[in-house]
């Protein structure tokens, strides 16, 4: 019997990636408690940026919210990983976007919703979560976008 | 009867803000266990904010942080509309600041002890916390500084 | 009886210097129930920065790592004086690596590699973290790397 989470998920179509294996040491997550903490995950599909560059220059923010929401399948591939079952999510805690941004860009917010939304998507409302975005100098690989997370969990 | 942190508030004149409503799928805080989340806040006072542009060009060191004390202002009020009275806080854990600064601006922390003085002002001994404090290439609506904050509650 | 990760140190050759007193309204560290945070540190030795400046323009890759790997000994520092033995931790929780970059640097892991493989050579496998590292705008001082982290702890 598939939880909630798991047929949000199916219905809107995403099936999570495998998550990227730890190329150092540090790990995709760790778990304390009824906390998990998810690494920083970039807007990757394959192992590539699916957009490259500064949000206010070579990147829209269409583009944007779209490598958002990427960097939260992968926040999601980690805590498949990590519970087995999305159901055993009892809260979306914190999520930080990090946006690459060229110092003029105002709209890192909007960026991040891609983010967001994806969590209510897949969750509901235990998906709501305190949030803080800004924009950055520049991220791994020139990603556009990169987001890490805080899980309350079973 | 009111408690201390209630009356230092008082006693510095600050009547906290209503905080602002969510206007996208996160929210002001987020409560897991005995740690409560706090969004990142804006130094907005009636949703403008008091200042806009980077430290070490538009924004001088003192306008920094009065901002970061208007930060954490909005956190308290993030915090009074989570718990409903601040003195259930039983310790800040740790505060992160985040200013928007140009490249050559050497005194974030400078700017940060804005918020970090106020939370001591407020909660004393209990107020000191950890704390982290960088420049970011901009800000949501330009703004010039944003603070964040995880605290223990009762 | 000297523990495994003391025993590491010592092994490594490395002596925690004193953790530089607090200079304003914020501690080294705080404790949470079995969570430890510990404030950003900087890649100072006898408080000096040892790499000034941006990766990819002043400071090379082989600087950074080592400036990395200084703010972690400065990490391990605090920790040693929250807990009193290294042995106490149970699990490096999450780091999180801040990179004075230029907007055009996209090597922001590999240099916050020196703060995570140190962590693995002292604590092992329970060194290993969860991880976000990212480019910032500017550092405290000009200083080119900056690491903060959480601990779980006994």
């Amino acid at each position: 019997m598939t939880g909630t989470a798991e047929r949000a998920l199916a219905g809107l179509g995403i099936e999570l990636p495998t998550p990227a294996a730890p190329i150092a040491n540090y790990v995709g997550f760790v778990r304390s408690g009824r906390l998990l903490f998810v690494s920083g995950q970039l807007c990757l599909v394959d192992g590539k940026p699916v957009a490259t560059g500064k949000l206010g220059a070579e990147v829209s923010v269409e583009q944007g919210q779209e490598a958002a929401r990427v960097c939260a399948i992968n926040i999601l591939a980690q805590v498949k990983a990590a519970l087995g079952d999305l159901d055993k999510v009892i809260r979306v805690v914190r999520l930080c976007g990090y946006v690459a941004a060229a110092p003029s860009f105002l709209d890192c917010p909007k960026v991040v919703n891609g983010a967001s939304d994806l969590m209510v998507e897949v969750f509901g409302e235990k998906g709501r979560h305190a949030r803080t975005a800004f924009g950055v100098a520049v991220l791994p690989g020139d990603a556009a976008v990169e987001v890490d997370a805080i899980f309350e969990v079973a």
